[in-house]
């Protein structure tokens, strides 16, 4: 039997080069929709529904009991939401048993964008073995998709992207110049994820925020190993 | 006086994300279109009309005294072109004094999506310090544009533009993440640009075609020290 391929798509605007249709896709939008999901998730949330826009997650909020409604717009949380999208917001003796309705920017859109895919995760820093684990597992064809930040590529999206793929590469074909390029990103890091993204663009627009704290947990590694999975619009943890 | 800044655009499909206009852009197609320009200019070609279409080609070849049509498509010079797309078709006892009128697919459809830029030049491994030094010396902002693969990244056209960026970045304001992944690979390559390639995409489909020693060639560092400058259409060397 050959093996499964992998791929990196960089950018939301280069997804209709590729397929997605019976592959496993993972979501990767690190600062910080998908570092917030893993560790909502792994702290006991029941559920998160990622929606678009801020007027849907009020009004969701409003229809679910025992729900919390969270956002941020330009680092900040959104007008008529409770909270923001920083992954250290939601510790277990808050978010446990509780429904999560998020709604980011670049990852949300992202992962509306997929269709047609046998399954759709979502990984970053605090589940980087987990989500590797689990692709590894399923063999079946892979998208590492990274939601870039309004369509530009990103370092941090790719970075981990790469990690994924330099964890698993003996288990997949690749063929795709993006993964190689992520792998060279993860050679150059070194391990050192945190220090390496200091170069970023986004270093540089959250630390102008005072979110320097929320990059190094988003950048730490299996803190929060779940797999967040999408089932009927809902993030769960895949078990 | 600030420094001008720099960008790199790792594909066409994402060009829209950037403004051109009064900036140096540096159209960047490794395999093989920006090298063999490299070539045939340093050969003491007197300029190279770039053309989108095989008819174009044929059309424009007939017109001009002197001139030589050249073009492949999957491999194989074109049907009703004389050359291919290979820098070793154009020694200075062929090529000299000659107009060559070329088409490739990615680089020149690509020069010709470029709007309003101060200034178009190209770039390949045989010209390398040749554009380092050439837009160093210019003082303005500058877009190193991939022209990849029918819009899929390139590890050859990356790779290429980390190498430029790595050169000039202390006469640059770089906060662009493309560019930081760009050096990233450059780091990796560590000066053995062939040798990081061969895990490209390109590298299993052209030495496929038998064409191993092209890549040799595209890849080596400095053997064609000219700007190629688009002037009224053609290519020029900038003196």
């Amino acid at each position: 039997m050959s093996l499964p391929k992998l791929e990196v798509c960089l950018s939301p605007a280069l997804l209709h080069l590729f397929d997605t249709k019976d592959k496993i896709t993972v979501i990767i939008d690190v600062f910080r929709a998908t570092s917030t999901m893993a560790a909502a998730l792994d702290n006991g949330a029941t559920k998160i529904i990622p929606v678009a826009s801020v007027s849907e997650c009020i009004a969701i909020g409003q229809r679910i009991e025992n729900s919390v409604t969270a956002g941020e717009r330009d680092g900040k949380v959104a007008e008529g939401l409770q909270y923001g999208n920083s992954p250290s917001e939601y510790p277990a003796d808050f978010i446990s048993g509780k429904t999560l309705v998020l709604t980011t920017t670049n990852g949300t859109r992202l992962l509306h964008m997929v269709k047609d895919a046998a399954e759709i995760i979502t990984g970053s820093f605090p589940n980087l073995d987990a989500v590797s684990d689990f692709i590894r597992e399923q063999q079946k064809d892979v998208i590492l998709a990274c939601a870039s930040w309004k369509d530009r590529f990103n370092l941090e999206d790719a970075l981990f992207a790469g990690a994924v793929a330099a964890r698993v590469q003996e288990d997949f074909i690749i063929n795709c110049d993006s993964t190689m390029a992520c792998m060279s990103l993860n050679t150059d890091a070194a391990g050192n994820y945190f220090e390496y993204l200091k170069r970023g663009a986004h270093y540089k627009r959250l630390s102008g925020f005072g979110l320097e704290s929320d990059m190094v947990y988003c950048t730490t590694a299996n803190i929060h190993p779940v797999v967040p999975i999408l089932k009927e619009g809902n993030l769960v943890v895949h078990r």
